[in-house]
């Protein structure tokens, strides 16, 4: 008789307490998270089957998309069999003790950064970027660098061992990342939450579009003309020519469906180049 | 009888020796340029008389819009009066008579360190964020740090006393910067260099369009079906709303004309707002 499955190993970029490592908290039943110290670490790590899935993060409702998560995506050609978005709320951390005025420096991920744009406009600080936000944290922990503080979730004061100078430092109260989250193929039975898998089917997709006029408006045609909605559409240069680009898409729908399977075929004939990264269910969210 | 004109004083983001004062010296017959430390700063500038112009970067060709630049055109809200196009070549700089294995750190602006991706993928380097190119290696020659390079214009190395490590570490070639050039109104005869009056019009825009299926294709609509070309589609998010849009767009034309003037009235009876930013002449380039 089988054991008790084995929990999926879960790979995400930065230190615990980090918004990545709770994308693969809440998506994923009791993973065995991974830490590691880059996107494109996360990205070996799936590819080469050190783990059983990653999750990157690729959007955020404030800042936008997260351009280097699409241009890994394209490069590593990986599966999204999934996505996840999690509440960003920032805070500002420094030693205990330290008093707001006599911060001089602030280190985040750049994401934050942007994120907390307004904050940060109203105070003359050197702004210092690091590779994620709990890694600004405890780069000031093991340092005990008086004068510096860290935007991060509240969270990881404690693991830190940090104060919390100011709460709520990103601009707008509503403020989410989407998170991809990517495997070599499907994710098997009772390895995610049961909520993941039970909103309407999404698809997403990368394609180019001829360098003529109205050509974008033709391949989106595909879409709008059958009545698919695209939740999101982003732009990335090609890089194969100057001012060229490619598209990404979010369509609502499942290619295996009539409907969205006969605009991606007209998709195909309209466009250069297209690619299906994947179909997965919408995210859920309050 | 009138002495010879002044010449325009026109704001840019940096130090000397920065892409944007390059941009503004390519642009401008003998400029005065007048630096300054933020992005914000070059529009409050314009904004408040303090200068005739500014320059700000819109657009890598490789690592794609500067966003931070939209959101300031979009709060702003200054006519972009032209645009001009910059080679951007990066160099590696560091102190006189170090290597480049003594190298441990090193600075330079976001978009520039995201250009040179490549190159630091292969070094295992701290990196740390600047707010500008050229002032990455001023810090580096102001505090005489050892074992930290700069990401920068060749050009900067003579201006700060510093020694190139590597040429050309950017990614590709053929690598530029767009800049829009921002004005209160339209620029006095004679500050801008002939070459820049003498391309056709291009019509910067901003639009939002209505959260249903098909809105963005009909709206793209309105300059597909008269074969008024798109050169560039980007999205931002709306900021109203969670995972809803601004898009921002560059169309050829000029609404002065009849076909252009025509879309752009189709495209104000599609969207919930519509915002044209400038048109001017189409920036020259080899």
């Amino acid at each position: 008789m089988a054991g008790p499955p084995m929990p999926p190993r879960v790979a995400y970029q930065g230190e615990p307490g980090a918004f990545s490592e709770e994308a693969a908290l809440g998506y994923f039943v009791r993973p065995e998270t991974v830490a590691l110290p880059t996107w494109r670490a996360v990205f070996e790590a799936v590819r080469d089957g050190a783990t059983d899935a990653g999750v990157v993060p690729v959007e955020s409702s404030l800042a936008g998309t997260i351009r280097e998560s699409l241009d890994l995506l394209f490069e590593f050609d990986l599966p999204v069999v999934g996505e996840t978005s999690v509440p960003v709320r920032l805070a500002l951390l420094a030693l205990p003790g330290q008093r707001i005025e006599e911060i001089g420096r602030v280190y985040s991920h750049a994401q934050a950064l942007a994120q907390a744009d307004a904050f940060l406009r109203a105070r003359d600080w050197l702004v210092m970027t690091t590779y994620n936000t709990a890694g600004a944290a405890k780069l000031i922990a093991e340092r005990a660098e008086r004068g510096a503080a860290a935007i991060a979730s509240p969270r990881v004061a404690d693991l830190y061992g940090l104060e919390i100078l100011a709460h709520d430092v990103q601009t707008g109260s509503d403020n989410r990342t989407r998170f991809a989250v990517l495997a070599r193929g499907p994710l098997a039975g009772g390895w995610r939450r049961p909520e993941t898998r039970a909103t309407p089917a999404k698809t997403t997709l990368a394609f180019a579009v001829h360098n003529v006029p109205g050509s974008l408006w033709r391949c989106l045609g595909a879409f709008a003309t059958r009545g698919v909605n695209l939740s999101w559409l982003e732009s990335r240069p090609a890089r194969t020519a100057r001012w060229e680009y490619v598209f990404w898409a979010d369509v609502d729908g499942d290619p295996a469906e009539s409907v969205c399977g006969a605009a991606l075929v007209e998709l195909r004939q309209r466009c250069e180049m297209v690619r299906v990264l994947g179909t997965y269910p919408r995210a859920v969210e309050d």
